[in-house]
């Protein structure tokens, strides 16, 4: 088994945090994408879709997505369960999960791509008044899950999950999107304190 | 147990396919989306983000996202299995079912909510180049998908799966979008007529 990983990069980070999260050690192989090597053969005959991280079971089998490659270990080591515990949790960390990417890590990658001046060849056609939408699109959800955080020391509920990995790397790549938590949300920034004091943060 | 429904959209014909594979029959509650019901008292304290499908359990645990709302009914009732067997399969089929959701069925909104004159005071800012630069995207993953469906009957091997589902809400979402399936894909307008034969795709 060998993961296919780089650094810097949004999905590659949230696999990487949930393998430490499960105390997961596999054999890496760096691709480096600031050299295009994802572009070329042979990892563009791995993953036709030319995207990181990507996992190769001992079969062949390719398992080319981040939460899918997370699905996979959540299976294979179910300890600590980082997908919720029964179908109500289950549930409650899948909705979160999919609301933290649609409401702050994707917008938070098109806002970027599509006003960095450094990304206008790879983002074509690269549409500044689209990346400017999504910013606004950022600060509301941002306000909405800060009142998520009223209930529980993290996003859902008292265990940490995947949906926490999700918004942890969501809110890094706000620097990148150029957009600032506001102060007043209070414990936005508290529960991102408490996740960043975790080992796996720094991945 | 509620499921709040509305018909014509995607997201909760995703729901009604995936319960009719299922078997599962439960109460369900019409918002009139057209006459703006999901923008107001009582829903809009139900779900803030004021999106449909949602799922009330017994205890008044609120699921708002379809996805969620498949995997919490997975749970509950494991057959058919919808969302794979296995480790492995589970994988495929989470890769499978995110793969097609952000190349097909996510594109497709965006290019209906940013072009459709209907859509102007719905989408704002609504931004026309960036509705067609999804179509652009939307072609090229059709043609990944066609080649995917070489391997069998249906999009992960030759089970009916949840990918299956977010494919098909997809390719009926592209005449909003006004995109046509190219007749080269002939794989996929084969597999297309499949899932069309099964009876919960009138739903």
């Amino acid at each position: 088994m060998k993961l296919y990983d780089t650094p810097r990069a949004a999905n590659p980070r949230r696999v990487r945090i949930f393998l430490a999260e499960k105390d997961v050690v596999i054999e890496t192989v760096p691709v480096d994408i600031m050299a295009g090597e994802h572009l070329q053969e042979p990892f563009a005959r791995l993953n036709p879709l030319k995207r990181l991280p990507v996992l190769v079971l001992d079969d062949g089998t390719v398992i080319a997505e981040s939460v899918a490659i997370c699905r996979y270990f959540e299976e294979t080591h179910p300890d600590p369960p980082l997908f919720g515990r029964d179908p109500k949790e289950k549930a409650l960390v899948e909705m979160w999960q999919r609301h933290v990417e649609f409401g702050l890590l994707v917008p938070a990658m098109h806002a970027f791509r599509h006003i960095h001046p450094a990304m206008r060849e790879l983002e074509v056609p690269q549409i500044p008044e689209w990346g400017e939408a999504n910013k606004e699109k950022i600060l509301s959800f941002l306000a909405y899950l800060d009142q998520q955080l009223g209930h529980g020391d993290y996003v859902v509920g008292d265990s940490y999950t995947i949906a926490d990995i999700t918004a942890l790397v969501g809110i890094d790549n706000l620097k990148l999107a150029k957009v600032r938590v506001p102060d007043e949300l209070v414990r936005l920034k508290k529960w991102y304190d408490r996740v960043c004091s975790r080992p796996s943060a720094v991945l």
